[in-house]
């Protein structure tokens, strides 16, 4: 099966930032020592893909480039790194390089230390959505031990990595505590087995955020949207608390009291998965990618709404845009698989 | 010498938040086992002093109470913890306890490792302010070096503080970058031996603040400014830099751009000396507050504007108010020091 793939590949091509990707016919690319090359099975248009396409991510790749930032698929050639080697004829989930092409294309090389081998358990589509969402949500479990906090509040936990976080978290024994921000909110997370949900709309919601964090000690807030709950989260944790910031969905400046700075040992940062990934130790890598898998293996927490091709891109990310708590769009480049497991 | 001191003394008494002390007469307190009794020369008024009478500080002390954080004196007698008796009979620099009573007395208790026993060259009314800017400023050096920091950007370069920055990072191999915002200053500074002084007046200071961090690789800017200052160093920090609160002159709120915090590993925190000092070990610290006698033995940094008696204190604080970079208003219990070093 090994190096069995032709020359010339279909992928979508980003010529100019803010203008619309085209199908093209291009080279397949060749694998460099330490990489792998991947025959793309799905690849979901993500929140930071658009963002992307617009030319408003931080790291800007040098142009024409290939969008797409994780996928799954089947590792048909590498380089002679034995770990890459190692990697051959398996199914894998895997992020896109950090410079250079993407995942929206018939094949991708990346990597090895982007490439997780797929459990059997795990259907291809699902596994196309492993890195983004279950990782981040390893990470956050990850920065938790390292600090030994107990607790963690995450804003905006009625999204999919909220759902993830529910599992993650109750697993870990770390406890979490949910802010959502609509009544209808609080009632789904319920069922996804989340305690501690606090709705954000109510009046006394401070009060409450206050209370909860000092009962369950909380040194640790995840806030997806800046704005002005940076600095609710900021006043209501306890001494020493950190607000780490990893999305921006209120805009894009938040304002905070320089008192809770100054006077009580708190601060604010962020955090970026693209940024975090390549700073972790290889093993401990490897070991949340596996993690990774067990989070996503019922599927529960993820909703596809389209599965596409490449050609039918167009048309495919207006719907997404359109209506993206519908759930996730995949682009499928050889057609559109079936939920069923890969062999 | 030892234990040879009176069963009373006079003391400014603080028994209401917002209201002026009271000089009264109150019981000489008794040192605990790792306390020392110092018999109090100079204590001086500092801005922290007139936040802490406006019950506005962060750790209120219980009223009523003895207000005054720093001081110089002589220790009279002690508990019988050895390295607080090894400093019977010394002159010192010392900081009042975290809670009790402050040093605008005749005497004051507090605890060995708050205090410093004087060189012999240092006068004891420079002494008195041994412990705020000179160890704020080694503090600062001392971040720099855990963190591997080669240059720092200070801003409301032109205080005492400030000053003695320049002073201890030329000592420590260490880039200051000094911030001050009115062109006078910036001539003052290069009297004092400053190099990279910028005025946040120009019009185009972003770009040269850029420009310079870029340069010189600054990670970490102290801000005593707060409000706007605060992104601006943000900003103009290379990826990874870390802002470091310690003041509010701008007010009680700053503003910051996600993306700093969210995509360039950027971060805010505070820096609070009474807050930094007791987590620090002992030895490092006993060795900062001897550097911290280098720093103002020449005494070039610090302006005395008046000494006053505990009877004078209500003229003197509304002198110390009225025109703060007159310089120091010291209160002297025993009378008014010269300025000749003690034998």
């Amino acid at each position: 099966m090994e190096n069995q793939y032709p020359v010339k590949m279909k992928a979508l091509w980003l010529s100019e930032y803010g203008k619309k990707p085209e199908l093209r016919v291009v080279d397949v690319p060749k694998p460099g020592k330490r990489e792998v090359l991947i025959k793309i099975a799905a690849s979901p248009i993500n929140p930071s893909d658009a963002i992307f396409l617009q030319g408003k991510y931080p790291t800007k790749k040098s142009l024409p480039v290939i969008p797409g930032f994780e996928a799954s698929g089947q590792v048909v050639d590498s380089g002679n790194h034995f770990l890459a080697k190692r990697l051959r004829g398996k199914n894998v989930a895997c992020f896109a390089p950090l410079t250079g092409n993407g995942s929206w294309a018939e094949y991708m090389v990346t990597d090895f230390t982007f490439v997780s081998p797929l459990k059997k358990d795990i259907p291809v589509d699902l596994g196309s959505m492993l890195m983004v969402n279950p990782t981040t949500a390893l990470a956050f479990i990850d920065i938790c031990k390292k600090h030994n906090y107990k607790a963690m509040v995450n804003t905006a936990a009625a999204s999919a990595l909220g759902k993830m976080l529910i599992k993650a978290c109750s697993d870990a024994k770390v406890t979490l505590i949910n802010v959502v921000h609509r009544q209808e909110q609080v009632e789904l997370l319920a069922k996804h087995g989340a305690k501690n949900i606090l709705n954000s709309s109510d009046t006394d919601y401070l009060t409450q955020l206050q209370t909860i964090c000092k009962r369950e000690n909380a040194l640790i807030a995840f806030d997806a949207i800046g704005g002005s709950s940076t600095q609710d989260l900021l006043s209501a944790l306890p001494k020493g608390g950190e607000v780490r910031i990893y999305g921006r969905l209120s805009g894009d400046f938040f304002s905070a009291d320089v008192t809770n700075i100054l006077f009580e040992r708190k601060q604010v940062s962020g955090f970026w998965l693209s940024e975090w990934i390549p700073r972790q130790p290889l093993l401990k890598l490897l070991k949340i990618l596996k993690n990774a898998q067990k989070l996503i293996s019922s599927g529960e927490e993820i909703t596809i709404h389209k599965k596409i091709t490449l050609d039918e891109f167009d048309a495919g990310i207006e719907d997404y845009l359109a209506n993206m708590t519908a759930g996730k769009v995949l682009l499928c480049p050889g057609g559109h698989p079936t939920n069923e497991i890969v062999p």
